[in-house]
């Protein structure tokens, strides 16, 4: 499939020639995110600068029957912003706008293209804080974060992203903009298209503006990092903390691999870690008064101390936080630098961590992979990467895939699901039928054909193939 | 309209002939929540035992082509709960069981028909927390806070009901029965049909089993009355609180009028007004360490005394607090039993209520009626009662609406929305084009027509008549 020339040429009228690309180096480089290995270069990208220009586009596409992929910083788990039908990838990078920080109403109005982490500096320096804090912060946009319904660190204690969007400016597939919500952060007003939008994974509209909730910021934290001689009675003290009453503002797991891989990864993390310590928690709390995050900090060793665990790690100065942050945030690209990759987002209540790890451990066995685990542990995510590593490709072709559907059966048989925090995209689409009767799924498949009666925004992701 | 007395017999097969109903007492019973004076009985009152009796009800409806009206403890603002087509009245009064209060997971599964403070006070006997706490919460059910998306005085810091509804068991229009999301604390794993459940006024279906999430208790709160001389400046003290780094619990505005007309009407609160103060701001801190409450409320002092206020009242025991409690939960009732009103649920960003509160003064002097406005300054949602008082028949009916437009047309214009926490239901209806775009509503149609194509399942509520 190719571009109709005179879509190009309508194309470049529309955003201008200078931001209309058909080369095959920019096509290339638009056409994979950090899913896999996995390549999907579209025909043409483009890069709008505005609403009125995506607008203008969406109704082009409907014209020439040609699909659309909204593309931001590239840094999804789930394929979410692959080109897979070629056709018109549309990168959000130019509306990279802080268009208000509104400190009377504890509030932030941005533009999509806006990196995660310039936004939270921003607001920072304002004296507010914007929790929601993915491990790609630095370069993840706030856009796919709203589409993916992102998480992070501090999501235990502060939500995720659904639950800092106020209102959204979108470019719907027909083109008409909309504002789903209001400035407030209440709103029973008709249903809720603003939620609905959020982690719709780019598939019912475009994000143009967003409306965010802002707190007002914390100024101290503690830290410190616990290493457990047994990995299931890290995931069991996990939901040990929140029942003595302390609501963390980051509790992540680790376990062994994951953490000596990072640390022959990446340079100049000075932590040591001892290799009978099968898993590690990384535990903050956070607040505006540190005798009271001592107190909590003391309540949490009381409970650690009730499991088999080493020395507790406190880390003392900033430089000794944002090395056990580094550790943390580079595990997922140190493990996949390791080997080809499939990274899956499970995420079950707390309380069934353990059962989970087990079980992947047993399924892994089974059809004969290697996992190494981590994540959000006070969330109940946990991610798992299945290492291909000397795997026969024809056994990660035939006998992996059968793995991961037992390990969402087991999610969902926890009570849990298939993506926490990385939606559902390509790569995990077909297993949807594993949480979702036929019906429900028809029901959400129907909703898309309402947005998008002519199927050109981002096609073929979420729902399954044989729906 | 009446029923046909064959879908009467298989009604009774259904759920039992003692729980069909058609005597003029019980419909009038159900006939009416707490919607100004309205009354509309359905033809028919059913009070099913589960979800698979709701189940059969829907396929008998859908056959007889016949309206079902999900009525949960009749205490809606906005007529959600009416009968207007009369047909079946369905009571969740009978679906009454908290089935599970996870301490394990922090977590509560319950039916929709518990009382809210019984649910509160349950949790709370485990030491957990569930802060949606509506003025009704005596007798309001779980299930209508979810289809309403209620909010009530801790929402400034909690947040509304949707935030707490992880996962819900819902029977869809057509009888079919779908658990929505999981029990997990994070999900991105297809459209959130969890969240446009919530706060869709039991139009795309009836909630069965809900599980929501509880945070640890927090065992101590502060709690002050301020006196302001002006009542805008109770509005700007509001937005100032915030920007000293504060989020209370609590922050309620209330006129005098709203005062006074409760210390008449309730007995035994010993709270004394002055007549020269024009509003009062109520406001609570909590948390688990009472010195660092004392602080926060030194600082919030230190806010307030930046405007004209009196002498603060701080609750000195708990028999104070419940009083002052008393008489903010009081208001709503007091006021209403005072005359024939109407009550609109106005929402703005919190900055804006000095603009909101002057506009709405300056309307009703236009259009010569009376308002009480109290409400969760916190959150920028300002109930407005409109008294009828001495107003003419003919005015109430023809210049009322009027002003309530222009009302809306003004929260709109400050980026706010028609309601917070009451929904749009039957009397709000038909402002909803101040709102949103025809398309936009359109949009919403086509949502309600792809989850209930009969439209059997509340007709008649949030969308338009003339659409």
């Amino acid at each position: 499939m190719s571009i109709a020339p005179e879509l190009l040429y309508k194309l470049q009228q529309v955003v201008g020639e200078h931001y209309v690309f058909t080369d095959e180096e920019t096509r290339k480089h638009y056409g994979h995110d950090e899913t896999e290995d996995l390549s999907f270069p579209p025909n043409v990208v483009v890069k709008p600068a505005n609403a009125q220009e995506i607008s203008a586009i969406m109704k082009l596409a409907n014209t020439y029957y040609t699909a659309v992929v909204p593309i931001g910083g590239r840094t999804g788990l789930s394929g979410g912003a692959l080109c897979i039908l070629k056709g018109i990838g549309l990168s959000t990078e130019r509306l990279n706008k802080i268009i208000e920080i509104d400190e009377k109403n504890g509030q932030v109005i941005t533009e999509p293209g806006v990196i995660t982490q310039v936004l939270r500096d921003a607001v920072a320096e304002k004296n507010l804080f914007y929790p929601v804090d993915p491990s790609s912060m630095g370069s993840c946009f706030i856009g796919g974060n709203i589409a993916e319904n992102s998480g992070g660190a501090r999501a235990v204690k502060y939500g995720v992203t659904k639950d800092y969007v106020l209102n959204l400016e979108v470019v719907l597939p027909n083109g008409e903009i909309i504002w789903t919500g209001a400035n407030t952060l209440k709103n029973s007003t008709g249903y809720n298209l603003t939620q609905l939008m959020v982690g719709s994974e780019g598939t019912l509209g475009i994000v143009t503006k967003a409306v965010l909730k802002l707190w007002p910021k914390n100024n101290h934290n503690v830290l410190m990092l616990v290493p457990f001689f047994k990995a299931e009675q890290a995931c069991e003290a996990v939901s040990a903390i929140f029942r003595a009453g302390i609501v963390p503002s980051a509790l992540e797991f680790m376990e062994r691999d994951a953490i000596d891989w990072t640390l022959k990864f990446v340079d100049g993390i000075s932590v040591t870690i001892q290799p009978e310590h099968q898993a590690h928690l990384l535990i903050e709390v956070d607040g505006n008064y540190p005798e009271i995050l001592m107190l909590e900090a003391e309540k949490i060793m009381e409970v650690v101390e009730q499991f088999e665990i080493d020395e507790v790690l406190f880390a003392d100065t900033e430089e000794q936080k944002n090395a056990l942050w580094k550790m943390r945030r580079s595990v997922a690209e140190a493990v996949k630098a390791n080997s080809v990759y499939k990274e899956e987002d499970t995420v079950v209540p707390r309380y069934e961590l353990p059962t989970l790890l087990k079980g992947i451990k047993t399924i892994g066995t089974k059809y004969g992979f290697q996992s190494v685990c981590y994540g959000h542990a006070g969330d109940g995510n946990l991610h798992v990467n299945i290492i291909k590593g000397n795997m026969s490709d024809e056994n990660w072709k035939t006998e992996v895939p059968k793995g991961i559907r037992e390990i969402f059966e087991l999610t969902v048989s926890l009570k849990g699901t298939l993506s926490g925090e990385h939606g559902i995209g390509l790569v995990q689409k077909n297993y949807m039928d594993i949480r979702f009767s036929k019906s429900h799924l028809e029901l959400m498949g129907q909703i898309k054909y309402i947005f998008d009666p002519n199927n050109i925004m981002n096609p073929g992701k979420i729902l399954p193939e044989n729906l």
